[in-house]
């Protein structure tokens, strides 16, 4: 299947505004693609189908994740779900089987410790994207100009300190995938 | 070994200061099992043994912590093992194989899920004995005195939210325990 027609599956699948944001993540995961010298055409893809399971009620995430055989650690957090979901459901409804693709939107909101680089482009193009509009933004998309490991930690630590506030589950992976981030932040400052 | 014979190992093992902290962890273990229903004597034990191997150097801790077979898992953060480590010594060094009392000092300073009201009471009077001074011991201290499990859950999340600022690995399991403390209290005001 090529990109047109996937995106019209998308186009189907998901509410307006929800599409509105994935278009937005398409857009930015390009221009991040190009500038860390990752491969576009895999960033383009795994942002269209990153959302494709999101607007699922929370009850038929947590059957199909039963059936499929989804990671356990992902019930920790319901919304954790819809990626690993997606990236099960990639080769029946999009005929692709490229596993680089698969991983970029089974880890695009939770993140994981070794996340390749073209995973780290999904997951940041997701929290800049143009549409998207909270306080952080602002910085996020200047430190996304220079330096994909600093945005996307950064990324990860604001998403914390939301759930912290909120008093809400954090995601004991995403903990372990900033860790690994600012750890290799500080050797690349010290060497 | 009774609780003044491991008092004295533990005023010679530590510095003046850390042993003057453990000494203010004992009376707020004592404190808070009064409280809470919690056997008294295991709480002012755990207390006093909590810190055995704090002072210790990091290769130390690395080094113990493999030929003890601790948990992998503590490796993430160097600071989580002097618990682990201080439990698995303590039938040679004290004389003790409680495993009750052995919990309490091994998740001390970690947490984990399933936590025993008396491994919650050693943790917490970690967190707010006498001697501790930062911005948020005060509200800690106040939530101490009517809900164990609210203080105890609002003292890791500070703890997370000091980590976050300080760009400093954050240890997974706390995340669990916070994430099912936090789950807990919702759940108990719903119902």
């Amino acid at each position: 299947m090529n990109e047109l027609e996937i995106k019209e599956i998308i186009r189907q699948t998901l509410s307006p505004r929800r599409f509105q944001h994935v278009s937005g993540v398409v857009d930015a995961a390009d221009t991040l693609a190009h500038r860390y010298g990752v491969d576009v055409e895999k960033a383009r893809l795994a942002a269209w189908i990153h959302d494709y399971a999101r607007e699922w009620p929370v009850d038929k995430w947590y059957e199909t994740a039963k059936q499929r055989g989804i990671d356990p650690t992902y019930l920790e957090v319901a919304e954790m779900l819809h990626g690993p979901i997606a990236a099960s459901m990639m080769p029946e409804v999009f005929g692709i089987e490229d596993e680089e693709i698969a991983d970029a939107v089974r880890y695009h909101t939770s993140g994981r410790v070794g996340m390749t680089p073209l995973e780290k482009v999904v997951c940041l193009a997701d929290y800049i994207e143009a549409g998207r509009e909270y306080p952080a933004v602002h910085e996020l998309r200047k430190q996304a100009e220079v330096d994909l490991d600093l945005a996307l930690a950064s990324a990860f630590d604001n998403t914390i300190r939301f759930l912290l506030d909120k008093k809400q589950p954090i995601f004991p992976v995403t903990i372990l995938a900033r860790n690994e981030l600012w750890r290799a932040l500080k050797d690349r400052r010290t060497l």
